[in-house]
């Protein structure tokens, strides 16, 4: 087993735990001793044992002298659980093998320099490329204090979202709605629009089968379900208010939301977080974002609809972009678009995709790319 | 030499007289006689000699006992030129190979009874792939008496053809506009909406060095240019109504454009036609399609905006959409997207693309397939 590979498994595991471990980065470690594997893991869920823990807990003694590959530098400071670099120079390890530095100023390249000084071996950079994808969420999150936003939509090949009677069913086909829901699965909380919720009755919930996941990973509640609702106004039926949904829903309200509307909301079991209201009285995203942050939420995925899209869009909100298009025309001047809002005013301040990535998934091309 | 490769050659010439045939279909032609290549040809402008003809002029002697290569069954009727079939059996040809069948159904299947009544080796279908291809204008043209449609347009991945402020410039990337020019320069006519030209001010003209030609093609006057407005009111200053371009510019009006407005375009050296209106006081796109075919128009590419391609949406009239979307947002609930018109209202009854071909250019994507 050389390095690609044995940093490959680790990311594999990094993998298994997205979605799973906010507010702590998802990684993953393999012990390689003589060629062959002898310990591996992935984060334990929030306040549980980093990665590099399981994986040399998982080898025992054969750790010592052994290698450790991690897809995240190791910590040197505690939170909530004692350093990594610890735990590593007591296992014995010979020589530590990292993809990505830690993005968290309070860590990075100190865990590495305390590693080398105790006269541990390290190397940088295997698998980076991929680490340094999985870690983004992260970095945005303990950076910037806010979540990092992908934004997701299906339309068809005349950029329509939904025909001129608001009809959506279906756009995308149906490998790429697996898709979709193994997008869910990576992230801690899905977030639309109310008009979304009248529109679409949506679960938000991850539906997949052990063989439609992409990767193996952990079971666990959520991701956490989020509507936008200035006025709180919901219709009472909606799947999202009901029981079983409800529990692990938060509604976000804006400063004119009436106070007996949001005890109607609460009754129903969801959470109701009261944000600032923007000069046109609908509720700030950048509030709302805030919010999630302090709830721990690293990883916010918006679905929708075109006017939640549109202001993250306007207030520059926006890191990532994976949008389906289907090979099919609808028409029609009153269907809309992806994004709402005000827009850019000129062609040539258009926000170009970056790291743009082109893939066919069934009968639909899906386009992703950065915005930060 | 072998028959793909002595047919790829015929394509080729095919190819080079796209845009430049009308009425008559674009067809290659390749005299082979013991695996070399001893005479090639395409068919003239109007009313000149075939394809086959110029192939077996260009073999001379050497075309007895050889094969023919063509892309399109020979003619056994005489339309402005006398029978195809007539000049291949005096000429002593051996073989006739033949890609596509020929749409027209005065022609179809007899010209190559007549081959074989006459004791010429006949084979049908090598590289009819790409000839049916080159062919479908003519055929819709032949059988439905009205002009094959291909819509082109460009948008961002949210779906916007111009920003709220209608501006464009640019959407898509060089390499994309050089891919539209070779596409321009394959069709007999491009054909936009009176508020393209006040919004864009087009030149809709072929602009491409040698180098930039995707095949090899012959100079020629045109395509066509036309503009659809009801009420014949364009800017004076539009670069279609100044001298040089005008005489190439073909503006189709409405019943009720009043007759000195019809006058005052007239007198900038463009054709005016005026067809039937519909109930909205809308020139009937069908009507104009109409009126190009008895120009001989075979082939129009609408180019925009939205609510001429919706027209030609809602009027089932797009036969081929060529649609690039480029890895860019730019936002914005008043940006128009590529069609607008009436348009479908259950997103179950979305026009599927056929033979879906996606490709990258340049820094765009390209998606295109046929709606017939």
């Amino acid at each position: 087993m050389d390095d690609q590979e044995a940093m490959r498994l680790a990311i594999a595991h990094a993998h298994s735990v997205e979605g799973r471990t906010a507010p702590r980065p998802p990684v993953g470690a393999v012990v390689v001793r003589d060629g062959v594997v002898v310990g591996q893991g992935a984060t334990s869920p929030p306040y549980g044992p980093h990665a590099e823990v399981h994986a040399l807990n998982d080898a025992g003694e054969l750790a010592r002298g052994a290698d450790l590959y991690v897809t995240l530098e190791p910590c040197c400071v505690t939170i909530h659980t004692p350093p990594c670099t610890r735990a590593i120079l007591a296992a014995g390890i010979r020589h530590v093998i990292v993809s990505s530095l830690d993005p968290n100023p309070l860590v990075s390249g100190q865990g590495l320099t305390q590693l080398r000084e105790a006269g541990v071996e390290v190397t940088v950079g295997v698998g980076a490329e991929e680490t340094d994808e999985i870690i983004r969420p992260f970095a945005t999150f303990i950076r910037q204090q806010r979540p990092y936003v992908t934004a997701k939509w299906a339309m068809t090949l005349d950029g329509k979202i939904a025909t001129h009677s608001s009809d959506a069913y279906w756009i995308s086909g149906s490998e790429a709605r697996r898709w979709v829901h193994n997008l869910r699965d990576r992230v801690d909380a899905i977030l639309v629009g109310s008009g979304t919720v009248r529109a679409d009755d949506p679960m938000l919930t991850v539906r997949l089968t052990d063989e439609e996941r992409l990767y193996a990973r952990a079971p666990r509640q959520g991701p956490l379900r989020v509507v936008l609702a200035s006025q709180g106004a919901l219709p009472a039926q909606s799947k999202l208010l009901q029981p079983d949904l409800a529990s692990d829903t938060c509604i976000i309200v804006g400063e004119d939301c009436p106070v007996e509307q949001q005890q109607r909301l609460r009754d129903t079991g969801v959470e109701v977080i009261q944000v600032a209201s923007n000069n046109t009285s609908q509720l700030d995203l950048t509030s709302a974002l805030s919010a999630l942050a302090q709830k721990g939420v690293m990883h916010v995925l918006i679905e929708g609809g075109n006017s939640t899209l549109g202001s993250a869009f306007d207030q520059q909100r926006i890191d990532h972009v994976a949008a389906f298009i289907a090979p099919k025309l609808v028409g029609g001047e009153a269907a809309l678009s992806p994004l709402g809002g005000k827009g850019l005013a000129f062609m040539r301040e258009a926000l170009q995709l970056q790291q743009v990535r082109i893939q066919i998934i069934g009968e639909d091309v899906l386009i992703e790319g950065d915005l930060t």
